[in-house]
């Protein structure tokens, strides 16, 4: 049997588009004599459709779109996924579908039954987990249909305290008792740069588990904050990957399921996870841009490692020509700042202006002293500073419509080592998932062919600049050890003293989760975060703000 | 059977403040010979403990106070709600249990079945839903022992497209075969001004269907943006009111269940519903400081009527001398802006400040006219007066430790008519779900005894006043239509074909949705909203940011 998997980049709510995508990758499956395209999770709406699955006229669009489609599939079948209403009296309002289309309609439906809530997870917010599952016969094979966590009934979490077997039921320990021929996996599953592996290896298992060839397909493409990689494989029955699609693009394959028995391995390279995340990013910005309607982006350049790897990323999203900078120097700024920051926007061929922030700062303290009288200087005018610079670069957001980049990282919001409305402002946030040992790493990656960010914004000690000769290590553990921490407190959600026993010092680590959980008011107001991690800031961590732990 | 009921704040994650609370409650009840005393869900985490409850070292926590607090039940029985770990295999890792204790231990536990996760409930992230129900005997009695949504299976819905029976399962049910002689509901169910009556009645069916007592005991006090009314009642067979305890404030009630059979029946007249938002609101910026560990709160007082009420409703949480407000004219601002403001500043005995925000409003212009020459006076500038507003406000806050207050209603934060990091900005905000039409109905109840708030804040008409003459009619409906739409799309989440049938105008209509969905990146980076209504933007509301829909 001839199959094509298209890995495609969809956009929310944007059903013309993704009609267009869908039929025109129909068209192209067709061409190439396939029996049977297959498409990805809720592919028609765009995932995560979130609370839009609420409305009933989006719900009426999915049904008119797939109606639509189906009306293309003549000679050919195709797998899309839906939102369909649960026509039972009782449960939630949908279901979410892996629509059979062939001759011209719907010829079958499996919808999903095991539905991820955790994380950025949400689906048994909006769907009705399915109970019993039948394989579907096409053109003589018997194909197993399942989409994206029904596979994944077993799996490793970071959280030893979670289970390895969240459910209590395996859609494919059914359909396996139906003799199927094909396992196939219709998925959204978004990236991150731990998971790439043990994601492949989820299909591995399965096929080799059950001797079935497993053909998984994922959409790429960024929405918000969640960076989808594709990376769609095809595995052989004793568990070899067969075809693999490439990371962060969209791609349609073909293949004949003969030689996929016979088994034509694939030997593919560990991807680079440095590499991974610096395309997740460039993808992550593109998208939010090209998605929004908009065209040209703004940031803070400030001679600091932080904001050069964002203008690196971002020039190399949106081209140079889109992006802007602005240098905004203060009386506590070192004359390197400028010259750095002037130095690296030359490189990239992207406009820079220099505004001094003196006369707004200067106003500001005018203007308080009489209320300040007899009060000692402290954060309050650090913090006037910073925000000062978000009212320049939101004024020139605001005249010229390019969106403010937001250039903090992740160890910053993880400490609140940051000032809200000031640089903690933007549209998004670039690099709110990346530790800055991290960012490091990616300085050095955007270097690997010729020297774009110059060694001196690498070399020099981070600071804010805030005040007379401050560095973040005034305030702050080195940043080695304190990303080490966060990681282990974070993203594998240690107990202290589990992090205490494995070897960080005892009261490094109750004053940085005291920091922590104390600035949690702050990220609530943070813009969206491209997430490249197991565990972002965002609505995949909510932490009550009132709570005393 | 005498029974104490306790309705009471809890704080989430202070296990000591929790335990003692519980403790008194459990010393009062057997002061007043009561059998056995009922807390509300979760009680022993608080409500609600989001990824609180993702942390093992939180769950130990939990299980060593419940452990404590059964040794306090001696000659008493208490059921409290606690997470428990999950033992099983498979599936989530917890389960949201009402545990009874007894003799100094645990005798009994009922874990919760029916998990809501729709709006901002999101149980099914963390607990494992139940599939047994058992009727516990206590003293003779045979108890049903439920979970807030266990009993509330069928249920109205705002939006027509959900189902009434949202599970397939009812607790209720199977627990009634049992033959049980009281049904007991512990529930943590936040306030809406919608739906005291329908909770209520949802209690008075369930008794009447099953023609059983029914003892519900709610939680009162806020966390962050959920405020809970309290409000338990207990109903009997015939479906009577017996007992309601009050809004917004804790209490215990102890009552004989032989009383309760023989009827004596409570007659109870409706609450207004301003009132209810006014007692929630004020309890909401209450809990808000109290729990944070915060004492005092500044405000920017412009002369219109949404700082007004904010103002008021602050002092009355705070007391007047833990609040203070800064008053910040501008070449546009009309004369009555300050006399007005500094005339209820006055009035309330509290603190106010005059800072004109001309200085540092020049010194942008100043700094940016080179950047800007040749380009028109728009938004941006307006903009820059509002962010100066937030800067000064800040400035204030930080150096004072006082926290910034947000004013900003729902029909502005909708609509987008606001600016970010300008007057959105806010530790809190107090009147975020609150209509503008329902802010008049909040000043004339604020207004119910004298006049508080002046007239003239009252009868002016609605500005920004960022431009001269400027008035909010310029861009927006009237607030009585636009407000009339906004709830139908947002609360009754109708189609736009549905509401245009209800007799609103197309094109206004088509207009106000653009502006709703436009403005989704706004809020996305607002405060925290002090939900009141069915549907808060918030955590109860996710939208896609570049969708296109």
């Amino acid at each position: 049997m001839k199959i094509s998997i298209a890995q495609l980049n969809y956009h929310i709510g944007n059903f013309e588009y993704n009609k267009s995508l869908i039929c025109n990758a129909i068209k192209q499956a067709k061409g190439e004599n396939a029996e049977l395209v297959i498409f990805s999770e809720l592919c028609i709406s765009g995932y995560p459709p979130l609370d839009l699955l609420d409305r009933y006229d989006f719900i009426e669009k999915c049904g008119i779109t797939v109606n639509e489609i189906a009306k293309e599939c003549i000679g050919i079948s195709a797998i899309v996924g839906s939102p369909v209403i649960n026509k039972n009296q009782e449960g939630k309002k949908l279901f979410n579908s892996a629509l059979v289309l062939s001759e011209g309609r719907i010829v079958f439906a499996a919808n999903k039954a095991l539905l991820p809530t955790y994380d950025i997870f949400d689906e048994y917010q909006y769907f009705e987990p399915e109970k019993s599952f039948k394989v579907f016969s096409l053109n003589g094979k018997r194909l197993a249909i399942t989409i994206c966590e029904d596979l994944w009934d077993e799996q490793p979490f970071d959280n030893k305290f979670e289970k390895s077997r969240l459910y209590t039921i395996s859609p494919m320990e059914e359909l396996a008792r139906q003799n199927p021929d094909i396992v196939i996996n219709i998925a959204a599953s978004p990236f991150s740069y731990t998971k790439t592996e043990s994601r492949e290896n989820i299909f591995r298992n399965k096929a080799r588990k059950y001797g079935l060839p497993v053909i998984s397909v994922n959409q790429t493409g960024a929405n918000t904050e969640l960076v989808f990689d594709g990376a769609s494989v095809v595995v052989d029955p004793k568990g070899n990957v067969f075809r693999k699609l490439p990371f962060f693009e969209e791609a349609i394959v073909t293949f004949d399921t003969g030689n996929l028995v016979s088994g034509q391995v694939t030997t593919i390279e560990k991807p680079d996870p440095v590499e991974l995340i610096h395309d997740g990013l460039v993808l992550g910005i593109r998208d939010y841009f090209r998605k929004s309607g908009l065209k040209s982006a703004i940031l803070g350049l400030s001679g600091g490692i932080d904001s050069a790897v964002c203008l690196c990323l971002a020039a190399e999203a949106l081209g140079h020509e889109n992006v802007r900078s602005l240098l905004m120097p203060s009386r506590y700024s070192s004359e390197h700042s400028v010259t750095d920051a002037v130095d690296l926007a030359k490189r990239l061929h992207t406009r820079y202006d220099i505004v001094s922030i003196e006369k707004p700062f200067s106003a500001f303290e005018d203007d308080l002293s009489a209320l300040f009288e007899g009060k000692a200087r402290d954060v309050t005018e650090e913090n006037i500073q910073a925000r000062v610079r978000a009212v320049l670069l939101m004024a020139v957001s605001n005249k010229f419509g390019c969106i403010l980049l937001n250039t903090s990282n992740k160890s910053e919001a993880a400490v609140g080592y940051g000032t809200l409305y000031g640089d903690m402002a933007g549209g998004l946030s670039v690099i709110g998932d990346v530790y800055k040992t991290d960012i490091y790493r990616l300085a050095e990656y955007i270097n690997r062919h010729k020297e774009i960010i110059p060694e001196n914004i690498i070399k020099k000690l981070p600071s804010a600049e805030l005040r007379p000769d401050q560095l973040d290590s005034d305030s702050l553990p080195e940043y080695s050890i304190l990303d080490n921490i966060l990681y282990q407190y974070i993203e594998l959600q240690k107990p202290p003293e589990k992090i205490i026993e494995d070897g960080a010092d005892a009261e490094t680590i109750k004053r940085v989760i005291r920091m922590i959980n104390f600035n949690e008011y702050k990220r609530y107001q943070a813009p969206p975060i491209l997430r490249i991690s197991s565990k972002a800031f965002g609505a995949g961590r909510r932490m009550p703000l009132v709570a005393r732990y």
